[in-house]
Parts: C-alpha cells; structure tokens; sequence
C-alpha cells in the first residue's frame, strides 16, 4: 500500500467535502456560538472527540463552555447552547439531552451528515457536514478510503478549526490570551 | 458468607478510621479550599472517583474547580489550589503535576495514607486518612475486609462530604443554590 | 460544627440503609453478574462514579467488563448486561442506553432508590437501595445529613465492595490475582 | 475572513506535513503495534484525543488495547506496549507514565515534532510528525494558520487513520468484523 497516496487520498476526500459545506451554515453556527450564555457540548464515540477538542478552544477563547459528563458541566436554560454531534442521524442519548435541553428552554445545534436525520429534525441549528458516516460505509454507498465514520470525523476536526478561526476573529480575541488560557497540568 | 455482617464490618472499618482522623487538619484543609482561588483536582484509579465527586461538590458550591484531564481545566498559579490523591504514598503522574503545580506558584493539597509518603513530603498541606491502601493490603499488614485501596477510597468519600458540609457552612452557601448549580444534561 | 459527629452521623445512616436492603436482591444481582458473558457499566454525575468504582473491581475479578462511553466499550447482546445507575429513578440518557441494550438482546440491571422509577420499571433486574437521592432531598422529604443524593451514592459504594466480596468468592478469585490485574499506569 | 480559503489551506499544510514524515517511521510504528501484546494509549489535552481515537480504531481492529485512566486498563508490562503523545516535546505525566512502563518492561512509542524532545529521547520507538506545536506557535517560529498545536493534532488524526488502514491489511482484518466491533451503546 502507497502510504503517500493514502495521505492525499483521505486529503483529497477532505477537501471534496468542504466544497460541499454550505458557508452560510457554518456562519450561522458561529453567530449562534458567539451569542450563548453557556455552553455544552455532547458526542458518542470518536465524534465525541472532536466535540471535545471543539470545547477546549471554545474554552481557550474564554466562553463558558463545559462537556456532559464532566463533574463541572452546569444545567442549561434560556440563552445557553447545547452543542450536539450525530454523524449518522440520531444516537439514543443525543436524543435524551436534547430533550432535557430544549424542555429546559436552551437552544441546541446539531452537527451531522445527514440533514433528515432525528437529531437534525429536533434541532434549533444545524449544521450539516456532507461525508461518509456509519450510516453510509458500506456496499455500494461507502465511497471514502477512509473505515466506517471517519471521513466525518475528521471533516469535524477541519470545520472546528475554521471556526474557531472565526469565533476568534468575531469575538476579538488575542491569540495570545486563548494560548495564556491553556492548561498547564499535563 | 453473611451480607449484613459485611455491611456492618465495612462501617465499623470506617467509624475506626475516623476515630483517628485529625480534626485539626481536616479544618486547616477546609480553609486552604475556602481561600483557593482556582482549584484542580487529580486522582488515579479509584481515588480518582473519589477526587471527582469532591470535585463536583465544589463545583456545586459555586467554587472555581476543574478535574485534570477535562477540556475546561485551566492553567494553575499563583493563589490557586492542586488537590490530588496519593493513598499508598505517590504516582508517578500526581509526582508530575505536582511539580508543575509549584513551579507555577500554585499550593498543593495531598489527601494520603502515608504522612511519610512522596506526594506528602513535597506537599504544602497534607490531610492524612490512616485506612488500608494497596500500601498495605497483604500479609499480615492487611487489616481490612475490603480488598485493596477500599477502605481508603471509602473513607474518602465519607471525609469529603463532611468537608463539604463543613464548606458550605464557612462559605455560607444555601443548600438550595447547591442543588440549582447540579447539571441537567444528565 | 462537631466534626466527630458528621462522620458517624453519615455512617449511622448507611448503616440504617444496610439495615432495609433486600439481601435477596443483592444475592440475585451478583449471580446475574456473574453468568453475563459481557458487561457495560453506566451512570451519570457522581453516581457515575460509583458505577465507574465497580467496573474497575469487575476488571481486577477478571469480568469483561467496559464502561459506557470508553473507546473500548464492546457493543451488547445475547447474553451480556447493562449496569446502571438511576438513583432518583430515571435519566434520558439511561433510558436511551437501557432502550438500545434491551433491544439488541442483551439483559439490563438497574440500581435505583425508586423501586417504581422509569428505569426499573423496564429493567430486567432491579437492586433497591433505600436511600435518600435529588428525588427526595428537599422540604419534610429530607432525611439525610448529607446533601442531595451523598446518602444513595455512598451507600452505592459500600454495597458494591460487598458485591465484589461475595463475586470473588462465588468466582472463587484468588485475592492476589485480583490484585495483580491492577493497572501500573499511574 | 474567506472560509473555503481556511479550509483549503488547512488541507494544504496539512499535506505539506505529511510530505515530510518520513514512511519508514510510519512502517516501522505500525510494526511494532501489530505485535505487541497489549497496548495502553496516552495522551494530554487535544492530543490525548487523537490518541484516544487512535485506541478506539485498535479496539474496531480486535487488538488488546485501553486507555490510560480508564477503569480497565491493564498494568503492562514484557511485550507490551505504551503509546504516548508529546508534541511539543515533553510532558511531566507522559515523562511518569514512561517511567513506569519502561520499568515494567514494556516498550514505548512516542508519537511527537520534536525527535530531540525529553519523550523522544526515552523512548523505544519515535514517531516524528513535523507539525506546529505549542513548542514554535508565537513570534516567527508560528507558521500555520491554526492556532497552537492544531496542525500537529489534526496530522496525527490523518496519519493515525492511514496507520489503521496499514494495519487492517497487515493483520487480515475483514472491515465488516471491525465494524462489527463498534459500540452500539451510544
């Protein structure tokens, strides 16, 4: 196997796919972040990593921002943001948080391949990322080199970076004071 | 093997522990939590459960408070607080953060079974709890009829909440504000 | 505030919990464990903690056992067990696991104060521990000297030592193997 | 701010990186994952999460993997193997972590962009990912247009991916029987 083509291959898939992500969707995501009170931020699985690497730069910009699961995540209510992600459509505990969160008056967006999935569907944002997911890696559908869902994946990692990109610009941000705001117990 | 028998033998395992659990330092380590600035907490293993729930305690209490390892923990210095668990003495992981804990300024608290152990002698405030750890859990050294770092980790857990209830009176916090600060993203 | 009395105020009320625990349920509970062929583990908040505490125990015993949301976590079915914990009686995200469980064939136990709640009402085991949790901590319902649900999630920890005693016995574990499937990567 | 022109030249350094890594390292690294015998995966911050996605995938592959804080991991020791992430050259728990393992005798595999770094120099194997890392991101040393260790973070998602790939083939992996180990408890 051609590493070197595998690298670019997957690139190549990469770059396919934010030639399909609609700009005012990531905006829009961006302008919905910005005006939170607080934030939490939820995923399964290696989806739930990249929503977790998008929290500590969500923190490192000095939001609010805690992820479900942690001991220090507050409730949420009117004006804070729940941050979901459901690659495939829709996972059982998304769908449970997202209705603790919107019974409790807090916005949610959903990041998600598939715009007519349940998550999508309950959703107050959306933000769709159009790449292969669990929901469509095998037989004929499955069209990345990439296994199972990581094309999505690392599209996630990609858009979260953009926006972050974004939210610091937006915000006015130093880069200085995000970099000052990183932990130092490692 | 009689269950009830194992209930009551656990809690008078307990009751021993406490019997000689010095007030004065359960005091002196309340008031270095009440005055923190900051605090992150750390633990390995089961202690680290233990460090966690305290951890959300806190953070209940409206204190500033991350767990390492989150993705909202921040940076220490000083007038900020380092509490870690190092029940049979030291780990190689607390010896590290500890270190970069004080380099930074911060103070450390050390929750230990072994006064004599690593992680209390490079501590600032150390809080012994003398109960069985994987220090002393064989042969004839072993005391206990929980298995392990049990009887620690249990009393952990008891000495914590007293802690707290002894925090919310200092800090004047109303029961009903702890319980709103609880997540319902659950 | 008389630290002495906290401690054994708090180890009064776990012990007047030992007192109205069902040993048949907990007898039953521990065979269902120890004839599942897979095991997952899951909680929320502290009470995750205590699940968290038995699935490092289950480990050392030499059960394949995963906690919900690892990176390692197997997926259920014939023959395996869902563990989990719902002290007030439900949470969104328990149900969505119990439901996902149940309906890949695999088997669930729940740990509960209410012997009516949501989730035992759809579990296939249910082990009751009669103690105060977020469904009874306020006005005349309180009982507890600990706040909200402190009482339920030690009396989980102590009832889970002695269900791990009594597996290692029905197992017929050696306690230094045990022992030596303790992690070193601490 | 144009988006398309962050993304696509996000995917432009990041190409440019891999360009650099060298294929015999890669090689080498897949190597000595396929025959360990059990592998422990550590990292901090948003590294640790590409690490911890990289231990789901060698979960999905059927290796013998876990990692490090999570309930069930194993202590390592001759044969084993401790994947560890250091960017920028060193970390106070990754320098612990090795510590232990190499004194287990375990083997250990550094993934980092600094081959003269304190984790690179202690270990066994060294992965070099010659990527922007919190060691050069200010002043004129910074050279991406993501911030801090970002290039480096999502490089290893990339590489990590191409390594699973490598390794599916190298171990005669059938993709539905990794797919088939996916959790479904999400």
């Amino acid at each position: 196997m051609d590493v070197t083509d595998l690298y670019q291959g997957a690139l190549a898939e990469l770059s396919a796919v934010f030639a399909r992500v609609d700009d005012a969707s990531v905006d829009a995501a961006v302008d919905t972040i910005a005006r939170a009170k607080r934030i939490a931020c939820y995923g399964v699985g290696r989806e739930g990593l990249q929503i977790k690497g998008l929290a500590m730069r969500l923190f490192h910009l000095g939001r609010s921002v805690a992820v479900v699961g942690d001991m220090t995540t507050p409730p949420l209510g009117p004006g804070d943001l729940l941050i979901v992600s459901a690659g495939p459509g829709d996972f059982s505990t998304v769908a449970g948080l997202m209705g603790v969160a919107t019974e409790a008056g807090a916005e949610t967006l959903v990041v998600t391949a598939q715009a007519d999935g349940g998550a999508a569907r309950r959703a107050d944002h959306v933000l769709v990322i159009p790449a292969q997911t669990m929901a469509d890696d095998t037989g004929s559908a499955a069209t990345s080199v990439l296994p199972m869902g990581s094309l999505f994946e690392g599209a996630q990692y990609v858009l979260f970076e953009v926006m972050i990109l974004k939210l610091r610009a937006k915000l006015g941000i130093d880069p200085a004071l995000m970099r000052a705001n990183h932990t130092n117990l490692e």
